[in-house]
């Protein structure tokens, strides 16, 4: 599905951005670019240095003379602008609920997002092309992101829509299982026991302050049942030192 | 708030990249930079380039020559990783739930991202330095972004979070001060030498993953000040009961 996600530049003039949009675009699963008319060498080394292992996708990149070409076929179209302005504004989504509207589409054809020149970005009269203008929230001081920027959230975004919609997770959730309560109770024993074998809790007012305070740490960090093992290693191994190390006047020299 | 999400360049190698950064940091409304041991020119017409209308940024960026000089002062830190292994997998989180963290962590001191040089990310050792481990989700078979790209996923999911929250602290801060991260890894380093003393890591083929588990463990605690010295109390105990109480064999008898 992701498949169906069109990115579009339309004159891009700097060959480091459409190596970096190539990266980013394969990093995110996309796999779609279209340029319309390019105003820079694709086999600059720039191109190739911000493409990396995405080399292949700047290569097959389809490259057509006008922005309605580019949109061939698409049943929905994004343009991105970070300008003002009462018509844009009232056109404009974000680039979350854009994607998540891009990837809804997505099941029935392809979806463009178009992005504009470095310079001065989609002008009106080309925005008239899309079916929607959408925005990158950013502060307002300095809201214009560098065209490889823009595309990459952009595609994060369509990423994570996808994710979101049930698309395969690119990493299984932690697989290791969480700790049993019973296993943390025993943990919080054998350390006690530990910890009181070497004396930690002499000439505290409160001890139970102390045990508080350690069982309160590790109550929060929602310990796995690995982390929880190595903790009672650790415990086991301060009990093991105290009994082979006796306390001096504990037991004869 | 924004102003205190600390982004951090462990020799960055790059420097477009680095002012490919400093655009996208003020793009999101971030102002703290600090770049560690950087392995290229500043002053390089690809920095200032890329930094565009950022180039304030770029000029009053902090460089340390240490990544825990990078996190001194703050209270959460973070390191961006794309790599698999298991014990990243474990303490990793998705760009979205560490900004949220951080954006609510920010309400009561700095909270840091860093990110490694271009060629190799961070390595494990310096994974160590960090609380948790932040990926950004992509496709398995690239996952691997450039350095600006996660940057600006990052702060573009930082200034969501922000405004998710409302544009201002969600909640108050916890009363408790929480500890900082140089006090934190004073923990680390007397827990680990006091574990060492007794023996904790003898035998083990990876010692380094022991001290890793117990790294996160902590680093997901989100540790108060007075647990810290609480801990630091622990592990302070097991070095004195130690150094009384000689190893056998290790002193005469």
């Amino acid at each position: 599905m992701l498949d169906r996600i069109r990115i579009v530049l339309v004159r891009p003039m700097r060959p480091g951005n459409v190596g970096a949009v190539c990266r980013a675009m394969v990093n995110m699963g996309l796999s779609d670019l279209v340029l319309v008319s390019p105003a820079c060498d694709l086999a600059d080394e720039q191109a190739q240095g911000f493409a990396a292992r995405a080399k292949p996708l700047l290569q097959r990149a389809r490259i057509v003379d006008s922005t309605p070409a580019a949109l061939a076929g698409c049943i929905a179209t994004f343009a991105a602008s970070a300008k003002g302005g009462m018509y844009r504004r009232q056109a404009a989504m974000t680039a979350a609920a854009a994607a998540d509207l891009a990837v809804e589409a997505a099941a029935a054809g392809p979806v463009a997002f178009a992005f504009g020149p470095e310079d001065r970005g989609l002008v009106m009269r080309e925005l008239l092309h899309f079916d929607r203008v959408v925005e990158i929230p950013a502060d307002p001081e300095y809201p214009v992101l560098n065209l490889a920027a823009a595309v990459t959230v952009l595609c994060y975004e369509v990423r994570q829509a996808w994710l979101r919609a049930g698309g395969r997770p690119p990493w299984s959730p932690r697989e290791e299982p969480v700790a049993a309560d019973e296993r943390k109770r025993m943990l919080y024993a054998k350390l006690f026991d530990a910890l009181d074998e070497i004396g930690f809790f002499d000439g505290q007012q409160n001890p139970e302050h102390l045990k508080y305070a350690l069982r309160r740490v590790f109550g929060r960090a929602n310990l796995t049942a690995n982390e929880v093992d190595i903790l009672i290693g650790m415990a086991q191994q301060i009990r093991w030192y105290a009994d082979r190390h006796p306390r001096a006047g504990d037991t004869p020299a």
